[in-house]
């Protein structure tokens, strides 16, 4: 029985990042995220609470997920930059469940511990690079971790129009710009 | 009776700035936007056609704005960018309404003229930048003209979690890490 409850779980976390990255938190909907998972509405409100706990569940899953695939390492950032980018590429899904995260919850007054913790572990690693002096000292740690994510989240950003005028840049292009960006910010 | 037009005109566009910036696209109210400007719904329509047409309409009015006030200087990138910065700062929407774009017109098939030839007219100055020498000619301007608007919109993109590890850094300090991340870029 646990076994059947963590698998109807997994389901509904997996239909939900689908529906929540198609249509936001607001636009999302529960019967529907239901529906996908052969689920209902009720087991949604038992495990979840509530829609934003369900988007809390994707958010946390998919944080929990990048930690462990995309671990940073400091001594080569350009190289985590590019790790990153590979797994935007892989999950087209996480650069859209970021955005809407970051619209539908700027004024969140309780911070997911999860994603505090992954980035203050962070910053402890680009701290201690600077101590080892791999990583230049004239840059802020945490100013330098916001440089080298949206770095990395470069190509997710684009508008329609912009994804026009870039052609078909192959995705080692895209990804050498990338990290190229990177390298040139860590120059001395 | 086209003075009134107008007015009517301007004040549904911006109303409907304020609708989109908050809820997005299929989240705005179209009856929302009408009373907020002191309008009704078929004035929308009659004006613009659709809540898209709205939209565009916004989008294409935010445009004008930006290149108007923020022209593009390429020989000096890291000031432009923050420029670009300062007026991200003085319209918090704008970044809100141009992620809303990214995310709820991803499959769009009709770019926006207005967009498009702003981007280019950018391309150009960078290209023209770097036969006169004063951009290094290893980057593509493409990518470069991408590197730098995204760089601008460094501190626009922050989950909550990442705000709260910001801390109080001044507006100063932050245009200083974007024009600072622009002219690493250009390092020769």
């Amino acid at each position: 029985m646990a076994g059947d409850a963590e698998a109807t779980r997994r389901r509904l976390i997996e239909a939900a990042a689908a529906e929540f990255a198609a249509y936001g938190i607001a636009g999302a909907r529960v019967d529907r995220i239901a529906a996908a998972a052969r689920s209902n509405k009720a087991q949604i409100y038992h495990y979840f609470g509530s829609k934003d706990g369900l988007f809390d569940a994707v958010f946390n899953a998919l944080v929990v997920r990048g930690v462990r695939e995309v671990p940073i390492d400091a001594t080569d950032l350009p190289e985590y930059a590019g790790r990153l980018f590979d797994s935007y590429e892989r999950y087209p899904k996480v650069a859209r469940l970021a955005a809407w995260y970051r619209l539908e919850r700027l004024d969140t007054k309780q911070p997911l511990e999860l994603v505090l913790a992954s980035y203050r572990d962070k910053i402890s690693a680009i701290e201690q690079a600077q101590r080892d002096g791999a990583v230049p000292a004239h840059w802020d740690p945490v100013d330098l971790l916001a440089l080298v994510t949206h770095l990395a989240a470069l190509w997710t950003a684009n508008t329609p129009e912009f994804t026009t005028l870039l052609g078909d840049r192959s995705r080692a292009h895209r990804r050498r710009v990338v990290t190229d960006a990177v390298a040139a910010l860590l120059a001395r």
